[in-house]
């Protein structure tokens, strides 16, 4: 009996709770530990997932409001996906870590960048549901569209240039620029990547409209980087890594894409 | 030449860079130096406010992508309320601390709290533009009101049954349950606090529904309960603390309001 590769079932590893079958934001989470090179194993199972982690007397207190929750090797959970990422960056030596620079104030700064590239990620989900959450795309299919002509013309143009003055503008990566802050890889990269990479399976053309304009040519030269870095380039070739679907944050419906 | 009562300009200071004339998401910050009586001041002016946080050359990299941001005493700056709010929490003792768990852990678990709060209060801007932010709200009135029953029948219970299950299970705080963690005032208590005041000045038919109905009463019991602590009171009462109104995040429209 051989085991899988990358996974080995420790009591003192990492578990990671969410839905099955949809990158999701448990991509966030994944993408972490492959680029880390962190053990970590997976529960999905739709039947238990719920009850146990929202259950405080089957995980910890505080239960989370919903998925993704991480299990610590201590046995608490913790949720929220900003708040994962930043429990994990400074453990995982993704939080920016300089000489002479404050450890607290560089993982704050990674922090605010994560939690504003999830917030376009947030926003790319709320273009198929813009009415209610609880219901199908087709039943709010009028406002959608309407949602999706102003996330394609002003909202995604908008968070690409912030992303690309923060790139343009770190002063300790010299020519490179693909480094949001330092000069090595943060979970601020790595969520970004994701988020590009849902938002270019999401909406094509769009997103090849605005890699050919070449205005926001940093942001993505990381999304490039990061995809052949050591940990996530093995990820992606293993076939483990899940592909986007009609199920999760990053749907692509083609009436909701355009050039512009 | 009096001082003014609490604010005081020293180079050491924190300096909160804000939008005028709402209480938007620069209250969380402020709650918590209120509560925690630590001296800042404001930077407010709409003509050098986006220019200061949004150019690396005059705040500090990266730059903001939208206010609020804080100067720290360093002269580092840092954006995005959740970031704001974990990186000032164990500095003011408002991060869970408790003898015989481990810091870290307690700082993620509050840090996890905070940013769901931030979640319903995100939701309830999406209410009054749901389909694109860069529009007045009268030209996205219908799905506005789609999107109010929605927040209203489904959003706001399913967070309140969260927040009121939190409050119920936490093991520290006894008969109280008023307290999301640990058995001292976090700034998850205080971000819930902001939250709960919005939505009940923005749909106080509906809040006054959910109260009424017992089902969530320690959740009202925490917002009770800060409005009256220390600190907060004080900056109530003052007149310091600036009113909910129709520009900010939680707005009053009568027509998407409603008992259910």
């Amino acid at each position: 009996m051989s085991e899988p590769p990358f996974k080995k079932l420790k009591t003192e590893d990492y578990v990671l709770y969410y839905w099955p079958g949809i990158p999701g934001r448990g991509e966030y989470v994944r993408l972490v530990f492959e680029y880390a090179g962190v053990e970590y194993t997976e529960q999905s199972d739709p039947a238990s997932l719920l009850p146990t982690i929202t259950d405080p007397t089957k995980a910890s207190h505080p239960p989370a409001f919903a998925p993704p929750a991480l299990k610590l090797p201590s046995g608490r959970f913790i949720s929220q996906t900003g708040a994962i990422l930043n429990h994990l960056a400074p453990k995982f030596g993704l939080a920016g870590e300089k000489d002479g620079e404050d450890a607290e104030e560089q993982r704050s700064v990674v922090n605010s960048l994560v939690l504003t590239a999830l917030d376009l990620g947030t926003e790319a989900h709320d273009v198929h549901h813009p009415v209610a959450v609880e219901k199908y795309y087709h039943d709010q299919k009028d406002a959608a569209l309407q949602r999706a002509e102003s996330f394609r013309k002003f909202r995604i143009p908008k968070f690409l240039k912030y992303f690309q003055s923060v790139l343009t503008s770190n002063p300790d990566t010299g020519d490179d620029g693909s480094y949001l802050v330092g000069e090595k890889t943060t979970t601020a990269d790595l969520t970004l990547f994701q988020v590009l990479s849902g938002i270019s399976y999401a909406f094509p053309k769009r997103l090849a409209t605005l890699r050919a304009s070449g205005d926001y040519a940093n942001v993505f030269k990381l999304k490039d980087r990061v995809e052949s870095e050591k940990g996530i380039k093995e990820y992606i070739t293993s076939g483990k890594r899940l592909s986007f679907n009609e199920n999760g944050i990053f749907r692509h419906y083609p009436e909701l894409d355009a050039d512009e």
